[in-house]
C-alpha cells in the first residue's frame, strides 16, 4: 500500500513552523508497512486542496490529510474533499448536539460557528474525537481511502491510535508491518560506528539500518518488517548484534533515553553521590544532570568556577598553581576535581577546564582544547583527560558535558574508559 | 508571482527528518513579495519528481527544487527535471575541469560518479556553487522558472544569495517585496502580550503582526511590503509602536538576539558583575550567560547548592534555619542570595531555590513554586519574589531561568520589576 501526507493550514507555509504531524504519521505508516511516496502542504484553499487532493488520489491508496477541521471560516478540508470528490455536505445534528455538551462541560455555551465542525461529507464514516471538538471523517472514493484529520497534534494522535490504527489492521492485519529499534552512542566520531557496526549491514539488510549522528551523541536505528512476532523476533536478533558490533560505547537502547538520565539511574542504583566543578561548560554538567526528574540523592551540587579567584575560592586552587600551569592544565583540572570531591563529600566528582571560544585560544592551546579530570571513588582515582574538541562554543560545551557524563557512566559500569 | 518548493530526498519522507531548507526558501520569498502556495517532499524517484514538477508548473512561475544534485545513483533531480520538460542532459566538460581541480585542492582524485554532476539540462544556465561541487541550475519553461538548488543548507544558502535574489531582483525590482521585524518579549503571559499590542492591529493590519509564545519568552513578528524604502520606514514605524504598547517587557528588536545575550551585553557596558546561587534550576542560569562568548568580564561563576549541605557550605546558610523555613522559601533564598554577592565579591547576585517536580510537592508548596531574590548593587538591595509556574520539570526550570535573567535585565535598565 502507498500513501501520501498532505498538511493543511496557510500557518505551515510561514517562515516559522513546519508540518512536524507528517513525522508522527509516517511513524504509524512505517509500523504499518505503508510506503510514504509524498508530503505536501497546502495553504487553507478550497481549490488547491481539492486539486491536490484528487492528484494523490491517482498515486496512492491512502491520502491522510490534517488540519482545516476547525470552527473558523478559514477550515476549508471538509469543503475541499466533498469538493474534490464531488460530493455534498450534510449537517449532522447528533455531532451538533455531542458539541453542545463538550462546551456546557467546560461551563460554557457553543458558539454557532463551531456547527461547521458538524458537517459531514456524503459517504464519510465519522471518527469520534475525545480529545476535541473537530471529529476526523474516513471516506473511500475509487480504491482508495482517505482520513481526515485534526491538525492539533494532540487530537492527531488519539485519532490515528483509535481510528487509523484499527482501521489498517482491521484490513490488512498485521503481517506487514515496520517496526523500529533503536541503540545510542556517545562520545564515538560517526565513522567508527559505521566501521564497526558495518558487518550487520551484510546480515541484515543496508536500508535496515540508519545512523544518525548529533555532537557527541549518535543514534543508530534499525527496523525489521512482518508480523509482530516476527518483528519482535527479528529486531531483538537485530539488537545484540548491533550492541555487539558496537561494544561499550552503547549507553540506551531506549528511544526517550537520555545520557544524563542513565547515570543518574546509575549513580542511584550503585548508592554513589557526585559533584561537579566546572568552567568552561559554565554549569551544564549540573543542569543535565539536575534535569533528571528523582537525582537529588545522587547530586551534591557543584561549583561554577569561572574566574581565577572562584577557583582559588570555592576549589582551593592556589593562586600560583594557576599562574604557573594556566585554568586550563591538567594540574588545575586535577586540583579542581579532588578539592571538590573532598571538600563537598562526595564518591565522584567531575572538573572542566577549557577554551569554549571563540576568543582565548592560544597557539598551544588552541580553542576547542579542554582538559576533564573524573576523581573517585578512591582518593587515589584520577582519571585526566585533554582532548580537542571541533565547532563553536556551543558545540564544544556539548561535547565537553558530554564525555565527562560518559566518563561517569564507564566508570560505574567498570567499562574501559571513553 | 507564485511560488511552489519542492524538496527532493527519500531521507526527507522518514520518521526523522523534515525539509527545513523550505523555511529559509520561504523567507526569501517573503522578502521579494512572492506568494508560497505549496510545499512537497518527493523521494528519490525520477517519475514521481517529473511528475509533480510538471504538475507545479501548471499552477505557479516559479518552482524551486532542492535536493537530489548530489553524484550517487539516487541523486536524479537533473534527470527528472530533463524528463518533465522532454530535454536533453548534455555533460558539460568545463564542470568536470572545475570539479577536479576542487577534488585537487583537497589532495584527492574527483572519483569517476561525481561526472554526474556536470550534467546540464538543455537551455539551463549553470549557478556556480562556490561552496561544494554540486553547481545549481535555473531554467525558463513556459512562461514558468525553474531553480533547481543542492539540498545541503549551506551551500543552498549560498546559490539563494548569489543566484536565486539578484535574478528576482533583476526581474522584478524591489517594489513587491515583504519584510519581517521581530520584538522579544520575557516573562508576560501570551494574552496579556496580546491585549497591549492589540491597537497595532487597527493601525498595521491583523495579518502583518503575528505571536509566537514559548515558556517565558514571546515573540512578536511585524511585517511590511512595498519597495526597500518603504519597507524599512514602515518597519521602523511599527517597531516604535509595538515597543510603546508592549512596554518595558521588549529585552531586543534582533532576530537573533537572546535574553541571555542582552544581559551579557549590559552587564558589560556598566562594568558589573554577577554571581549565582542556584538550586532546583541546577545551573540553568550559570549555563546561559555562560553561553554568551565573551562573558568572562562580568560573570563571576556560581554555585549549585543542589543538597542542604551544600547550601550551608557554599552559601552559610545555618542548618537551623533550613530545617526552620525549609529550602524553598524567603528566608533561606534571600540568605543565599546576600551571602553569594558577598564570599564571590559580585556586584549582584541571583539565588534560586524551589520545587521542579515532578516529585517534592506539598501543599502549601506545590510542584513548581520557586522563590528567587535579585540581590545588589548596594549590600541593602534585596528584590525577592515567589512564583508559581504552570508545566513540567522543563519548563518550571526555564521559566525560573528566564525570570531570573530578566529581573537582572530590568535591575540594570532602570525598570520597573518584572
Amino acid at each position: 500500500m502507498k500513501a501520501a501526507i498532505l498538511a493543511v493550514g496557510s500557518e505551515l507555509l510561514a517562515t516559522d513552523r513546519l508540518d512536524t504531524n507528517s513525522l508522527r504519521l509516517t511513524a504509524v505508516l512505517q509500523r504499518f508497512g505503508v510506503e510514504l511516496i509524498a508530503k505536501s502542504v497546502i495553504g487553507d484553499d478550497e481549490a488547491a486542496i481539492a486539486r491536490e487532493l484528487n492528484r494523490r488520489l491517482e498515486e496512492v491508496e491512502l491520502v491522510i490529510v490534517s488540519g482545516g477541521l476547525g470552527p473558523t471560516a478559514d477550515d476549508v478540508t471538509r469543503a475541499a474533499t466533498a469538493q474534490a470528490l464531488g460530493r455534498g455536505l450534510r449537517l449532522e445534528e447528533s455531532l451538533v448536539d455531542h458539541m453542545r455538551q463538550l462546551f456546557a462541560g467546560f461551563g460554557r455555551t457553543m458558539p454557532e460557528v463551531n456547527r461547521r465542525q458538524a458537517e459531514v461529507i456524503d459517504g464519510a464514516t465519522v471518527l469520534h474525537n475525545p480529545a476535541g471538538t473537530a471529529p476526523g471523517q474516513r471516506l473511500e472514493a475509487g480504491g482508495a481511502t482517505i482520513f481526515l484529520l485534526p491538525g492539533v497534534p494532540r487530537e492527531l494522535d488519539v485519532l490515528v491510535a483509535e481510528h487509523l490504527e484499527p482501521w489498517r489492521l482491521e484490513r490488512c492485519g498485521d503481517q506487514h508491518g515496520y517496526e523500529r529499534g533503536v541503540l545510542k552512542v556517545a562520545c564515538l566520531p560517526e565513522s567508527v560506528v559505521e566501521e564497526r557496526i558495518a558487518p550487520a549491514y551484510a546480515l541484515f539488510g543496508r536500508e535496515n539500518i540508519s545512523v544518525l549522528a548529533s555532537p557527541g551523541d549518535i543514534k543508530i536505528y534499525f527496523g525489521a518488517a512482518g508480523t509482530a512476532d516476527e518483528r519482535r523476533e527479528r529486531l531483538a536478533t537485530m539488537r545484540a548484534e548491533l550492541a555487539r558490533l558496537a561494544g561499550a560505547a552503547v549507553y540506551t537502547d531506549r528511544e526517550d533515553g537520555t545520557l544524563e538520565q542513565v547515570v543518574v539511574e546509575q549513580m542511584l542504583a550503585h548508592g554513589k553521590t557526585v559533584a561537579t566543578a566546572e568552567s568552561c561548560t559554565g554549569g551544564l554538567v549540573a543542569e543535565r544532570i539536575s534535569s533528571v526528574a528523582g537525582c537529588s540523592p545522587m547530586f551534591k551540587g557543584g561549583v561554577v568556577a569561572y574566574s581565577y579567584e572562584l577557583k582559588t575560592l570555592l576549589l582551593d586552587v592556589p593562586a600560583e598553581m594557576l599562574t604557573q600551569h594556566g585554568a586550563v592544565s591538567e594540574t588545575v583540572v586535577n586540583a579542581m576535581a579532588s578539592e571538590a570531591r573532598r571538600r563537598y563529600d562526595a564518591d565522584f566528582s567531575i572538573a572542566i577546564s577549557g577554551i569554549a571560544g571563540p576568543g582565548g585560544g592560544l597557539p598551544e592551546k588552541p580553542v576547542g582544547t579542554v582538559h576533564l579530570t573524573l576523581a573517585g571513588p578512591g582518593d587515589d582515582d584520577i582519571d585526566h583527560r585533554c582532548v580537542r574538541f571541533p565547532g563553536d562554543r556551543e558545540r564544544v560545551r556539548r561535547m565537553t558535558s558530554q564525555l565527562a557524563l560518559e566518563m561517569l557512566r564507564r566508570r560505574l559500569a567498570g567499562l574501559p574508559a571513553a
